[in-house]
């Protein structure tokens, strides 16, 4: 693979997101930040009109729009599918004529500290990541199996990864949180100005990931109800081991339901405000190690 | 006074604080919980539509909606006007024959505690705050001085005050906070049963509460867009003492801003997203006390 060519920090994929988005206005404000010899870096605020209504999206999930049967069909035409097209054509015709990496902001109400969701396990990226790793102790590295065809914003480059940084509220700024996540932005551009100048020498090491492995939805009624809660001593535990029998949700008359599962896994994006109308209560993840 | 005739519990008064609309949802599925022999007790979704959004409102905030002369005002027409005209009808209506108390269960992403907002200095709502202050650590009393004319909903009653719980995201129920919140009611509850039958002894005490004393802005540039965070020390620390000269806003480019005002003061609501579009960082208290 030759040199990276440019970088595109997309934020506001959701548009009550907020740290992903101050955090690009403060690059546009100070551009020196995030500017580096040997490569362009450009923000991209990917769904204004969500972030000027401080909302995740206008129609539907922008993050669910680019899959590559969806982006050809023109009978989707809602705000965000339109918005997705627009983003796709723009980056994929760049991607033709360059290397370029897509780094895609989110912040999440789970204690996420700081995620990286591979979309892909192309070898300059899990080198990334297993750098990310070693030098930021806030780092976890996550693998989301990709369906055939990723709906993701970041799927668009097979160079592009997502972040999400938590726990925090919705339309809110945390200050520690915008601080992590601009340093982790740095040390991203400072790996790939090292890996042009060809300092990077790829070592084998030891990658630990956590590969998704299925969701739990809440407990519900025959109405699709919620009729529980995530239990009290789960919540933020986001990357730390569950094992069979142990409880998950408590519901609102007081029952303790347990995690059915057969062997431990680390659940992650619990309680998840967008994800309570996806189904989603929390993300199973499998720990595992990679030699790269 | 004579005795309590009913209490309205209100939730939803914005669709996203979900602690007490799964509160209520689980108070009309047990409706014993929230019996007691001397007075009815009944759940109020406020707004069901915004609730099905999983959105604070529609076209505009509810809990502003009730001044008397825009419950009067034929021209406002909004979704949430209409609605608040409803809900003012129907409770001024019940509250001419009888003594209600309304409480209106708010939530904010701000560590409010278990804050009682009183609307007014009515004897019967300082002797009940005295109680619940007394007994339950996390109980909190705030008083925000109302304008001449009140737009809460829980203005509607002289007997009317707002919970307000957190932290906790928007969107998201939060199980100790939702446990917290209901043995809360059920010492309200049975507070007011207590009273009916003459058991409450009104006695000299002492209540500290906290006092509404202004307002301040996150730093924002000539387009009113914001430029600063919440200070990282600061985030979280409702109801501690800030000091004159302590930093309470951080830049983007990291400079500190510190509180410029010349006596303590207890900021509260720290960081309510909801807030952002108001143009409040944080609302300033004064700690008093009063013998009732």
């Amino acid at each position: 693979m030759g040199n990276i060519n440019s970088v595109v920090i997309a934020t506001g994929t959701h548009g009550n997101e907020f740290t992903g988005i101050y955090l690009g206005k403060k690059f546009e404000q100070f551009p020196k930040l995030i500017q580096r010899p040997s490569f362009d870096t450009r923000v991209l605020l990917s769904n204004p009109k969500a972030f000027a209504a401080a909302r995740r999206y206008i129609d539907k999930d922008l993050n669910r729009c680019f899959a590559s049967e969806d982006i050809k069909n023109p009978q989707l035409a809602s705000y965000e599918d339109i918005l997705a097209k627009n983003i796709y054509y723009l980056l994929a015709e760049e991607s033709k004529h360059q290397q370029q990496v897509i780094i895609d902001l989110h912040s999440s109400t789970a204690n996420m500290q700081l995620t990286i969701i591979l979309g892909s396990k192309h070898p300059f990226i899990l080198q990334l990541a297993a750098h990310l790793n070693a030098i930021n102790p806030d780092v976890r590295i996550c693998y989301s199996q990709p369906t055939r065809d990723s709906n993701f914003l970041c799927s668009i480059s097979e160079l592009g990864f997502a972040i999400e940084v938590g726990p925090v509220a919705q339309g809110v700024l945390n200050a520690e949180l915008f601080q992590k996540t601009e340093a982790l932005i740095y040390q991203v551009l400072d790996y790939i100005e090292s890996y042009n100048h060809g300092m990077n020498q790829p070592q084998t090491s030891t990658l630990t990931y956590y590969q998704y492995a299925g969701v739990i939805d809440y407990p519900r009624n025959e109405y699709g109800e919620i009729q529980g809660m995530i239990y009290p001593q789960l919540q933020f535990r986001d990357y730390e081991p569950l094992n069979p029998g142990e409880p998950i949700f408590l519901t609102f008359d007081g029952t303790a339901i347990a995690y059915q599962g057969t062997s431990t896994v680390y659940p992650i994006f619990i309680n998840e405000a967008a994800y309570y109308e996806k189904g989603i209560a929390m993300c199973l993840t499998q720990k595992k190690t990679l030699e790269i």
